[in-house]
């Protein structure tokens, strides 16, 4: 008897920021795939469950995207239910579109529950909104990497250089200063708030506040955090 | 003594994606500021703490902010540790700006709680990630009206028709119809997926997947839905 997958974001690494309705599929899985940081959660699976480390953690070497498919399909089909964590909302920069065709084409099932993205934490951390009726009416999440782990070449400057844009970028870090030349190129005024957030809603969190034209010298002195970093700028002034 | 404010996201309806985080501060709290669409969590509320009805919900008419904001100071000005629940997550088309300078002006000190975003328990339902290695390194959040409940004038067409993005857009069932035909003549395919969301995660979801050109008819023929809609475009397809 074939199994079916659940998708679980596990949040931004608090793991009281996870939801009840995770909390129940953990209890009842027979086996959870985690990436290291869904580590916290894992108090909630039950005893006897198999517990199976897919770790991918910024910064170091992660195992090939083709081979978590595979186990995830190996362990729905050895029946039962599986859990496949994924910190933030997996939906969102999470390698699900990759998982879920693996899925799809072995004729497994599997369902995805939502939740709390890592930029909504860092956005809350920092005792701000991500929206404003006036004067950020768009929000939006970027990747600061491609498949080789360079600046995306097909960048839409017009919709990253708005001001009027509250913008996140996830896995940033090591490009964010070419961006953020690119960015002021483009017109974003230079002394538009930065956010540089580290370690969301962990014992490790760190938030820097500052502006794109002032970050842009540390970021191109300093050695990348070993934590997870979103950068955030836009409006983003206090109230 | 001056009390405290916590904003909660309540997630997007099912009562189930609140976090664990917010129901033990639902738990301690000594009132209660919610609305409508984040009644579902309202048992987790110790007995005794005060319940109060802002109710704002889609196609009613809602108290006027400044109203909710002052209602806000006034229960923490009376001490304790208030909580204003706010659907989905709090930061995202909340209104949490104007809420926060009403504390601020009054020195009241609060923290932010995040939530599930609507928008994403809308992908998370429909089985589809909002990001996509290739396809859509970029997701963003907009909303369909503007102060006086009309389709925003300033909109940033260059990102909004970008077929490399995923977009929600919230509060757009009624002007929907006018941004689709905007955004066709800006060079979005006639073909791009479409998933219009109804009252996401509740006992009333409903999920319709089309496409641009052919959702455009329907909604200038049908009255919205009562429920809360979000539409999302892009790169839709399953898997």
């Amino acid at each position: 008897m074939t199994g079916f997958v659940s998708f679980i974001g596990s949040g931004p690494g608090d793991p009281e920021l996870l939801t009840l309705k995770a909390v129940n599929r953990l209890q009842k899985a027979d086996a959870v795939l985690f990436d290291d940081l869904s580590e916290g959660v894992l108090p909630h699976v039950r005893e006897g469950a198999d517990l199976v480390s897919v770790g991918k953690r910024a910064g170091r070497a992660s195992p090939r995207q083709d081979h978590v498919s595979r186990l995830l399909v190996d362990y729905a089909n050895a029946g039962g239910h599986v859990v496949r964590l994924k910190s933030g909302d997996g939906g969102i920069f999470g390698r699900l579109e990759e998982e879920i065709v693996a899925l799809t084409d072995a004729g497994i099932d599997y369902d995805i529950i939502p939740g709390v993205p890592s930029a909504c934490a860092a956005a809350a951390a920092a005792g701000i909104p991500l929206t404003r009726r006036l004067t950020a009416r768009r929000v939006q999440f970027v990747t600061g990497h491609d498949v080789a782990g360079k600046l995306p070449e097909d960048l839409n400057m017009a919709a990253l250089a708005d001001p009027q844009a509250t913008t996140v970028v996830y896995m940033g870090r090591r490009t964010f200063a070419d961006l953020a030349e690119m960015l002021m190129e483009a017109g974003l005024p230079v002394d538009t708030p930065v956010l540089v957030a580290v370690g969301v809603s962990t014992p490790d969190q760190s938030l820097q506040r500052s502006t794109i034209a002032e970050i842009l010298p540390q970021l191109r002195a300093e050695p990348p955090a070993r934590a997870p970093t979103l950068i955030l700028y836009g409006a983003l002034a206090d109230g």
